[in-house]
């Protein structure tokens, strides 16, 4: 489970209007994409949730496939990832979180692998247990994933995989 | 009170033309958003008073619910928040404002509490009680609230407020 | 004088379409804005010269009420900036120009004071008579701009103008 | 041969929604394009390749003139780069590319001389010959460009005609 803002993004938002119209824009980062694009045919499953809600979130959700995206606009983020534990008939203890802020305390405290990215505030990191090298929107995603991956033993294979997908003698 | 470029922002405004009209995005940090959103419960209202003016600004701050949204395309702060004291009753002593130009000097040298931002001039920096660590648009908003909450001894609480609003007990 | 992409801006451009449009933004500097306002009642002149046309520098350079503004899509800016010195009757040694690239190199080699930015390639700063601090979208106009004044001695009468007509006084 | 995310830009996407449509941005280096101007004149011919689809690329690679331009949304360059050897009548041997993830190894490990930006992953700086100091979007492809001219002694030359033809003399 990933957090949105300060997690896939760089925290920012860019603001402006159009013909009258708000307009904002995210930053995200594509190696992020690549890591996520990685967990194809493993039985990761990943979920994205946001305290914002946000046009910007649901469309790079989409490109990226993720499995399940909420947006809650009071940033209630712990009864909405209960009831999506639930659906998939999932513990706390198989989740991993990564988080940046306060809002991410209640279910940072309750999942299996809690995780802070380098630009958390400092009551995130202390609850983590493990801090990411990589900033949000820098990589963290990415680095997460590796980092999950190889502690399954699974990196050379989902590497294989994605390669194979890509090298073209079956085209 | 809060100057909104260099402050709430990076210091820049994206600039662009889309179906021949002017449009500005600027980039407003989401940590800040959350720092403003832990004053709710307190008695501290927030104003913020930029010397251009921008949709951009009045979008993020009607989000962020701002008590008072000031832009001067003139940069004449000083008459401007003089109107908004006298409006809420309030001393000059009374107000904290975070600046990073020459255009706040005339009212970082009235308030109680001067505040720059890490990437302020000399100038503003010299009248400064306090100097950020955080450059404007990367926290720098977000370090003062925590910073005059913990100076005040209402950290703890408006943090437990705040997180009390979203574990979903009462949903 | 003044270049405008890696000078004026963070040496980027960020592309993209619009209802199949092509849309182009560039970031812009405040502290830089200001700079250029600090002007105001001096008898220095301001040109910026671009080697794109970009929609971004016209609505940029109109906001801050540029002298001159030349957008040549060949990058041939000493043609045009000949003509504009005949125009206002001036001598390349009363120009000072600040540039980051090879294009600039025929203008930098024939003004009086010959400028490079922090960000700028080799060849530009071997010419240069001053290297910016700061980096072209992260406050290099401003930097030249006040040690400018600061050269002729103008730099406190410049604020104190600013900030006179900012005081509200004589509002 | 030169991939886009993270190379030509900096390995990020502004994903936002206009009027109810998607809209992306990309973030492009002006320097790397001056750079790409440099290869006017030489026998050197350029081509983007991007494992995503992006009005973005495609808007910026017609700026550039750049000559070929590949977007595979499935990210298999392997096959798509083959056919544009064989229309060119090229062998691997003869190409440069750069790259930054895991999608550019089947190029990097045939081509003649593999490059990786400094932002690349691990993976692929690895099997390069050369790793940029610049990272990609902030100058990377303009370093590799004069590298290359300067160890084929064509980086003066290159100069020399771009100047040539902005100095106005033939206007």
């Amino acid at each position: 489970m990933l957090d949105v803002d300060g997690v896939l993004t760089d925290n920012a938002v860019y603001v402006g209007a159009v013909g009258g119209e708000r307009v904002e824009f995210k930053r995200f980062d594509i190696q992020d994409g690549l890591g996520l694009a990685l967990l194809a045919g493993t039985d990761i499953r990943v979920a994205i949730i946001s305290g914002r809600t946000s046009e910007a979130t649901a469309l790079r959700a989409a490109e990226l496939r993720i499995d399940d995206v909420i947006q809650d606009p009071g940033a209630r983020k712990l009864p909405a990832l209960t009831a999506l534990l639930e659906k998939h008939r999932l513990d706390w203890d198989q989740v991993a979180f990564v988080g940046d802020d306060l809002a991410d305390l209640p279910v940072l405290t309750r999942v299996g692998l809690p995780i802070a990215v380098a630009n958390a505030v400092p009551e995130v990191k202390a609850v983590a247990a493990y801090v990411t090298e990589a900033a949000g929107g820098f990589g963290a995603v990415r680095e997460v994933i590796s980092a999950v991956l190889r502690a399954r033993d699974e990196y050379e294979a989902a590497v294989g995989r994605y390669l194979a997908a890509r090298d073209g003698d079956d085209a």
